[in-house]
């Protein structure tokens, strides 16, 4: 009846998740004590000498995760990552997360136990307190829905917004890899689903395969820049994809970057795969998503501090103008530009 | 597949709501300066001189709401409401406020702008700051989780557990509206279903109607407390029914109480209703859900201070035994029991 009644009818998939967002939380009034509402990985509340930092995420079966390959413990334990990384993706240490869910008729109590078992597995590695919580039934399928809480001094509190020309843009880890995790995924999932009597083949594809049902929240970068004493002048996490993620930077610090190609880090594994599978490296790494590494903007006067950090990879830096390149490894300057992933867009049954 | 890889099963309604939970949330570490976690209307955290509430709530379509009769907005107003409510009933103020939401591709962007506009109210009636969310699509249905921050001294914080023999218990507003005003909307959906020419009598039932479909959270009563001077010994809000609520303050506090039938405050209107649809009013008050009213309990020489005051009645007291009583007009002492709400027992399609 929805359909009849409302006159102008605009399909969600055409304003895409951050135009929504953008579209929904334009001017909203703030009454308390909020140092930064909605636009950032999380939300920044005064709170004497620390600020408070809150961040949520929903993840729904069929759409964030596929339970016939994702064991619930690993699900829990990622849906609590993925929240968590929002957090450290503002320079600041979670510590507290309540966790609501919905859950189909179809799911017995012990689903539901191992799915928390991996959500407490989560707290416990990274010292982050499960305060609350709903849990209700759903007419379909699984949804979770969790939020955070972090703090951290303001003066450590890192945004998107602050990048400077010059600032060296910085990355943790690798890329890539749970998108090829997932493709190797989805590969078996087709021929179990073409013959059952096919056992699926993982062998040898821990590494990817670990990127894309458990990955790791970047605590210990968060750590690693306290104790080099770096504060980034931008921040994000990486979840919809390297180019997605650096182009917000920009786009919240008004300015242009040169990312080049040759430096993106890349695990060899993803680059084997990327060739069995016939995908393109470079387009993998930069729109694949899912990694949770950091991706981060520094001044230039402190690379000689994170030089040779092992857990970091300078792979830019950030330009005056507006311009967002690509430097390939031919040096040919090409315009950077997301895929990444819009979970509104219509998709096939 | 999870049917067929899981030994045992029990069926999630087995164990209903709050099994659930104290089973999956039994022996939680905590690690960082939590000061309550599971198990209240909302988690205390310690924030300096105040210390941060916060509580999360999640909607499903099809369990929590019908959208054949449910307007977008007033669902919006009403999540918020319902979300905040567990504030209030802490004795704390609203602070900030995240929103997720999944929507099915159904939902025109224009659905989700009401739907928003609804929690845009709440925020700025209740002076609440609207500071994050996330936005995806669902498979099915639209499914809302909000999560609040309160604030609170930690000497005015008031949980379940405090409730001491000869306490007076003490109800706001009244009983039993917003249940009546779900049964009208029952009966005009199925004669609307039987035969769509005929239009829906709702005439003379707004304020039942108001109470189900845009009920409001007693932040009047917790600023009527403050100015009375009255910290209350337990608090909680009546969502799932009077009798539900007031075992959780019992049990809470390990305590039993009397509970006078003929104190339970309820409208003329819940009245004439009743009588209509051949419902026992006492009941109606004591199961039926939805109010949002706070029941809370204060010490006996705190009386003087609210006697009087029309948005509060006294309805019972607190007793040394765990013996849980609802005395009947005609002075006859029953046990108390829930019916309640299982949100997570088998409906029939």
């Amino acid at each position: 009846m929805l359909e009849d009644k409302t006159p102008q009818r605009t399909p969600l998939g055409d304003l895409g998740e951050f135009g929504l967002i953008k579209h929904i939380t334009s001017k909203i009034p703030l009454y308390n004590d909020t140092v930064l509402g909605v636009g950032d990985d999380a939300a920044i509340i005064e709170a004497r000498d620390e600020q408070t930092l809150i961040s949520t995420d929903m993840l729904v079966e069929g759409v964030h995760f596929d339970l016939s390959y994702q064991p619930l413990k690993h699900l829990g334990y990622k849906a609590a990552v993925v929240n968590l990384s929002d957090i450290y993706a503002m320079n600041g240490n979670a510590t507290q997360l309540v966790v609501s869910m919905a859950v189909s008729n179809r799911f017995p109590v012990e689903a539901v136990e191992e799915l928390y078992s991996g959500i407490r597995l989560a707290c416990e590695r990274f010292h982050v307190d499960l305060v609350g919580g709903d849990t209700t039934s759903s007419t379909s399928g699984l949804i979770l829905s969790l939020t955070v809480l972090g703090k951290q001094k303001a003066e450590k509190v890192v945004r998107r917004d602050g990048a400077q020309p010059s600032d060296l843009i910085v990355v943790s880890g690798d890329l890539g890899g749970a998108y090829m995790g997932l493709q190797i995924l989805e590969r078996e999932k087709a021929v179990f689903q073409e013959n059952p009597d096919i056992q699926p083949d993982l062998q040898g594809n821990e590494y990817v395969l670990e990127r894309q049902l458990k990955p790791e929240a970047r605590q210990d970068v968060v750590k690693i820049l306290h104790e080099l004493d770096v504060v980034p002048t931008s921040m994000i996490d990486i979840s919809d994809g390297l180019s997605s993620e650096l182009l917000h930077l920009c786009e919240g610090s008004k300015r242009g970057c040169r990312l080049f190609e040759e430096k993106i880090p890349i695990d060899p594994k993803v680059y084997d795969l990327c060739e069995e599978f016939n995908l393109n490296t470079t387009t993998v790494a930069l729109n694949g998503g899912e990694d949770y590494e950091l991706l981060f903007t520094i001044k230039l006067e402190d690379f000689d501090k994170i030089k040779g950090n092992p857990n970091l990879s300078v792979i830019g830096h950030i330009t005056e103008d507006e311009n967002r390149y690509l430097v390939t490894r031919d040096n040919v300057a090409i315009e950077l530009t997301a895929q990444g992933w819009n979970p509104l867009a219509d998709k096939e049954e």
